[in-house]
């Protein structure tokens, strides 16, 4: 009761206006109660000057006080809980509850052909460990033989050039043939777009590894036949020096760490802290639900009721399903981003004590398109800039044709991971990727202002452009052509 | 295209990260375009330690470096607008247009009477003016004849007190007239809700400053009549010392002048600056538009679609119809408070040079209701505060009694600023007020944590309270209340 009653003082005591004297709001304490009541009345007097200097509204202009807005963050955020929380209880009263564990069907054809692709695709990484096996005898065979003379040199170079295009050749064949027989048994035989995506991700990410493996390795050992100046390598390397990475643990190890730049020593952790692990890996969990229940309950609904819209094309009703769908996208590619490059590399890089925990940097502050590509997807950034980028600009192509390069073979590869397991070669995942290239360039000026008004501008467009529109127009499009090819999603079940 | 190139080029080749080295990212000036293909290809190697130090997601808790979410702001705007645009399309496709300035019918008697009382309500001011006129005289007439003993001023101050009862009685008298009158006609007489809360806001501003100037004169008189130490009055009334300040002039200035405290002397600025003037009524012009367009597209049909759940008491639907009202009720009134308070208060202010412009604090960082209910409304809380609060304080009451007594005044008016104009009272505005005592207790030690989470619970506590629940849901009874008694609005129309 004390506090109650301190409480309401204050509400109408407090008063943080200067101009106000203190002799009316310490009038309280100059009373005690016991005095005659005619001298309590005589005490107080309603002259007190309330206004007494000029001020201005916080609002206005010429107002000196810098007012902060705060409050209205709160506010934004509530709203947006209110208006999610109304639309949670328009769809049920919609809908009913959709969620349906038993319904969820799958052919048993896709099971076992998803398990067969997990185990053969790996092997294709054990083939590329036979093949440097192979050339790190041959490179070690030459230095083994003493050379002195240029004309020597000269020899040991071609060598290593025939040798490294045979080599070349075998990777080339090997990690294609990953892509290829995958890409294959999905396309045809995995119905299930699920289970098609993981496989397609797999075969994808190891055909990056084993990439960066056959290009790391190749000049390691040429570095290993030319141990000269200039082809100083990383001090972290000088640990396992190169023939001696060639094994089969280097390369598991490879195999499992969240990275897909091959390098034979990583920066490690002294100890696996399980607890860690286990916390990380209940996220990865309980974000896998969520993303399932939103799935379900929310972004089904919309997508099948947007079929008929497309159909006619008309724009308006398109419009707002797009605006619909892409709250819903929003907050499930945001849980996706958080299960998959927080929780599941973080606990995967604690159990194989990788040091570098850096699979993504504050990517939402970016005020540009480049800004952003260049942090949400660290590990693909990396993978592109030492293995593609990097050696194209040293070849002497421009900054710009090897840019565009970049973004060719990532929009090949992202339609490869959409447009594969959805049965459907539409183009739009191709074609949003190279839209990023005159998005960058538009947003480019925008960051370098340094004005924070410009960086507030380019983050908008990179939000709008990214997670408003592309993300739902791209998945509203792959739904469409998936139910033009299957018609409605039930027929999907035997 | 020099941009461009630089712009792509920087996508893939800047990198923040520490551990990079330069070698890879500077390869390209290195390389003059001109020396022999051989060269040029043995350049590049694929063996950067791109993964060279252990480093932190920034996402962990381990992480040393403090993350902006600046971006997380921007994507919520974004995201409220893109909510909000879908709402406009899908209410344009469920209605069309609703606005419609010819059907917006009122009766030719509403405008007459409100004329009339318009007319009516401020010649209570000038009863006022020459009450007190009397009794300034009485005082002149009193101060005039040398008193010197004690007893002749003890007689003194009895003739003061007769005189203030006789006074205080004919004020009484006026002020309630003045307000009871114009109750009578509106709930009675005047059907249109919009013209009646008008005329009863008048009523209600003129009674106020009615009682303000009737409280400061007595006491200005009392310290005319006792010159002594104890009722030194402030600095600023010198000027203008107390019969001096009863002119028509004086009362005219008080009521136009934006406050509700009356002070025989005001802070003024040097001059009108009628450019300021035309802005902030053009702002004032804008947001009554953008409210009406509003109400009659948006509140309208959804206040409309309530009536049947209300009636059958359906939680969910109520509950659903609530949230989809709370967003539109918050932006007409963050419209209404900016249209009231910022542009039309300062507009009058800067014709009538008066210079405390502080209409209201920063009240959207609140973090606990007190603080809200002492800025959002300074006019207001001022005149509480002058008038109400401290007066009881001063007489003894505890600091709870004398806020429960401003609250019970504020919600008795603020009943008759709703109720009366509707024809119906509910008492939900009074009851609605009565809740922010216990808000208050709760909210009060909130603000008082020095933990800022405090302060965003308090500050969240306040928006669901007041903006997200409290003004839809009154409005939404007030609307049931109308509809239950006149049927639909439609019927309204002669």
């Amino acid at each position: 009761m004390a506090s109650q009653t301190e409480a309401l003082a204050a509400t109408l005591e407090h008063s943080s206006a200067p101009g106000i004297p203190d002799r009316v709001t310490s009038k309280r304490e100059e009373v005690p109660t016991e005095i005659p009541n005619a001298r309590r009345r005589s005490k107080y007097r309603h002259v007190a000057a309330y206004h007494s200097i000029t001020r201005h509204s916080s609002l206005s202009r010429e107002s000196s006080v810098t007012t902060s807005f705060l409050g209205f963050r709160n506010l934004m955020v509530l709203v947006l809980v209110a208006m999610n929380l109304r639309l949670i209880i328009e769809n049920f009263m919609k809908y009913g509850v959709l969620i349906c564990i038993k319904c969820h069907d799958y052919r048993k054809q896709d099971i076992v052909l998803g398990l067969i692709l997990s185990a053969l695709v790996p092997c294709h990484l054990f083939v590329a460990y036979i093949v440097e096996l192979t050339a790190a005898a041959a490179a070690k065979n030459t230095v083994g033989r003493q050379k002195k003379t240029d004309e020597e040199k000269e020899r040991d170079q071609q060598v290593f050039r025939s040798d490294w295009h045979y080599t070349a050749f075998l990777h080339t064949v090997n990690a294609t043939l990953c892509l290829a027989v995958t890409s294959y048994v999905v396309y045809f035989y995995i119905h299930h777009p699920g289970i098609g995506t993981i496989c397609q991700m797999h075969a994808i990410i190891v055909w990056l590894k084993n990439c960066s493996y056959a290009f790391t390795n190749r000049d390691l050992r040429l570095a290993f036949l030319n141990p000269s100046a200039e082809s100083g390598l990383p001090d972290i390397y000088a640990s396992c020096p190169y023939p001696r990475n060639v094994t089969l643990e280097n390369l598991a190890y490879f195999w499992m760490a969240p990275t897909l730049v091959y390098q034979p020593v990583y920066p490690r952790t002294e100890s696996i802290r399980w607890s860690f692990v286990a916390k990380r890996l209940a996220e990865f969990g309980g974000l896998a639900v969520f993303i399932w229940l939103l799935s379900a309950q929310y972004a089904a609904p919309v997508l099948r009721n947007s079929i008929d819209k497309i159909a006619v094309m008309d724009i308006a009703s398109i419009l707002e399903r797009v605006m619909k769908l892409s709250t819903i996208s929003l907050i499930i590619w945001l849980a996706g981003f958080f299960a998959l490059f927080q929780a599941l590399l973080n606990a995967l890089a604690e159990v194989m004590r990788f040091g570098d925990r850096e699979f993504y940097t504050d990517w939402w502050n970016s005020s540009s398109l480049g800004t952003y590509w260049r942090s949400w997807n660290r590990p693909v950034y990396l993978f592109m800039k030492r293995h593609v980028y990097s050696p194209l600009v040293g070849r002497g192509w421009s900054p710009l044709a090897a840019s565009g390069m970049v973004f060719a073979l990532s929009a090949i590869l992202h339609e490869m991971l959409v447009g594969i397991p959805t049965h459907n070669f539409i183009g739009v995942a191709f074609v949003g990727m190279m839209f990023q290239l005159p998005l960058i360039a538009l947003t480019a000026p925008l960051e370098k202002m340094r004005d924070p008004l410009g960086k507030t501008i380019g983050n908008c467009i990179f939000w709008v452009s990214f997670c408003l529109v592309g993300q739902p127009l791209g998945a509203l499009l792959y739904f469409f052509a998936w139910q033009a090819k299957y018609g409605s999603v039930s027929k999907m079940r035997p």
